[in-house]
C-alpha cells in the first residue's frame, strides 16, 4: 500500500462523540471510529459532486469496503470535538485506497487505511465510470493514478 | 391498544449484554433495547415459519416498526443475561400490536408496545397474507383477531 | 403529557443519513432515530450551556431516557438531509418532557416523546440543580415551570 | 504478525444476521463484523473463566483493541446463521494477538486480527495477571508464550 502523496490534500469533516459511540469503558467503542470514517468518506465524496445515491442512480454503482487497518492510538470520550482527515491515496481501475485520521486537536484517536472496491448492483467488482474517476482526480496532484 | 390476552403464550429471547450496548454511562444504551426486541421478533417470526427473508421472497411484504411506546425501568449492565418476553397482543387487518418485555432474571428493565405494520416493495401498507395471519393465529388463543 | 407551548422556541439540528444508519429495507433503521433526538438533545443542552460532562463534573448528574413515545411515520433514505427539532414541554423537579419531530423539508419522519430523569451515579432519581433549571428554563416562555 | 497455531483449537460462536445488522446495500455494514467478533471473543474469554466484569473487578483490568486488520471477502445479509471462529494467536506481557473468522456455512465473509491491550483504569497499558495468562494458555498448546 503506498504512502500518502501530499499532506495538504485532505478532507476535514468534524465528528462530535455523542453517548451513542460511547461503551461502558467511558470511550469510543472500537467499531464507532468506523462509523466516524464512514461519514467523513461519504461527504468527501458529495463535496467531488459524486454522493453515493448519484453514483447509485447514474452508474448503478456503490463503494464496498473491501479491506480496512486500524490503529487505535489513544480513546475519544464523551463530548469530544474530533476531525476526520481524510485523504486519497491511490486510484486504481476498480478500487481506491484512502488514509483516514481521527484526531482529537492534534492527537490522533485512530488511523485507518482503507481498500474501497467499486461495485455493480449484482455485488461483483466493476470498473470506475470516467466520471467517477475524474471527479477523484480533480485535484490531480492529490493523487496517483495507476498505469 | 388492548391488554396481554394470556401470559403463557409469550416467545422467550436470550439476548448477552456486550460492551457495543453499554454506553459511558456504564449501562445498556436506551435505543439497544429497540434492537434486542428486533431480534426478539425476528426469532418469534421464524419460529412461527415466516422469518423476514420467506416473507419478502413469497409475499415481497416487509414489516415496518410504525409506533412504539418504551418505558426504560431499570438499567441493565455489561455482561448480563437478559431474556426478552415477546406477546402479540391484537393481529389486525394490516398491522399487528406486539408487548415485549426485556428482563434480568425477574426483574424487568424494559417494557415495549409495538405497532407493526405490514408493507409492500414501495412501503405501502399491505394486508397481511394469510398463510402470515394463519402462522401468526397457529396459537389462536394467544391473540385476538379484530372484528 | 402536556402539548407543546409554543412552536418558535425550538431547537434545530442538522442529520444527514449514512450507511450506518440504513438497513436492508433501504430506509433509516428505527431505533436509530433515537439516536437522532439524542443527539440533538446533546446539542441543545449545550447551546443552553449544560453539556453532558459539565453536568456530571459540576453536579455528578446525568439524564436518562425513563420513556419515550415514537411514531414512525415517513422513512428517510441514504444521504437525507433531515433536521430534529426538538422543544422542551415540561420541567419536573426531577425529570423534564421533551418533544422532538425528525423532518425532511417539510415533511415529518419521525414524532418523539420522552421523558428524561436526571439520575445521580448511583443512578437513583435526582432533583435537578437550580444552575440546570436556570439554564433549561432561560427563555422562560418556552416552557412551563411545574408548580 | 504469527501465524495461527493449531487450526482446532478454535471457538466458535454462532451470530444470526438482523436488520440492525445490515445496511441499505442490502448486506451487513462493514463496521459490524467487529461487533459480531467483539461477541465471539467476550464469549470465548466467558468460557475461559474470564468474562470482562470478572477481570475488571478482580484485578481492575480491560482489553481494548489496539490494531486490527479487516478482509471484507464476501456478503452477509439479513437472516443469515453466521459462525464466528476465534483463535488466540501469540500471548505477550501486556496483549494478544488473536484471529476470527466470520463464516456462513464454509465461506469466509470475514477474516479480522486484532490485537488486544491489557488496560488498567487509567488507560494505561498494564501486564496480564498470572490468573488471566494462566486462563488463556489453559489449553497450553493452543497459543505459543512469548519468551
Amino acid at each position: 500500500m503506498p504512502e500518502p502523496l501530499r499532506p495538504e490534500a485532505t478532507h476535514v469533516f468534524p465528528v462530535r462523540v455523542y453517548y451513542e459511540d460511547t461503551d461502558a469503558g467511558g470511550v469510543v467503542y472500537h467499531a464507532n471510529y468506523l462509523r466516524f470514517a464512514e461519514r467523513a468518506r461519504s461527504e468527501m465524496l458529495r463535496a467531488l459532486g459524486i454522493p453515493h445515491t448519484r453514483m447509485l442512480r447514474d452508474d448503478g454503482l456503490a463503494w464496498t469496503v473491501s479491506r480496512c487497518e486500524v490503529d487505535f492510538v489513544r480513546p475519544a470520550r464523551l463530548d469530544d470535538a474530533l476531525e476526520v482527515h481524510s485523504r486519497l491515496l491511490e486510484i486504481g481501475g476498480a478500487s481506491l485506497w484512502a488514509e483516514q485520521i481521527v484526531r482529537r486537536d492534534k492527537n490522533d484517536c485512530a488511523r485507518l487505511k482503507l481498500r474501497l472496491a467499486c461495485i455493480d448492483g449484482a455485488g461483483r467488482p466493476a470498473r470506475l465510470p470516467e466520471s467517477v474517476r475524474g471527479a477523484l482526480a480533480r485535484d490531480k496532484s492529490s493523487v496517483r493514478k495507476r498505469a
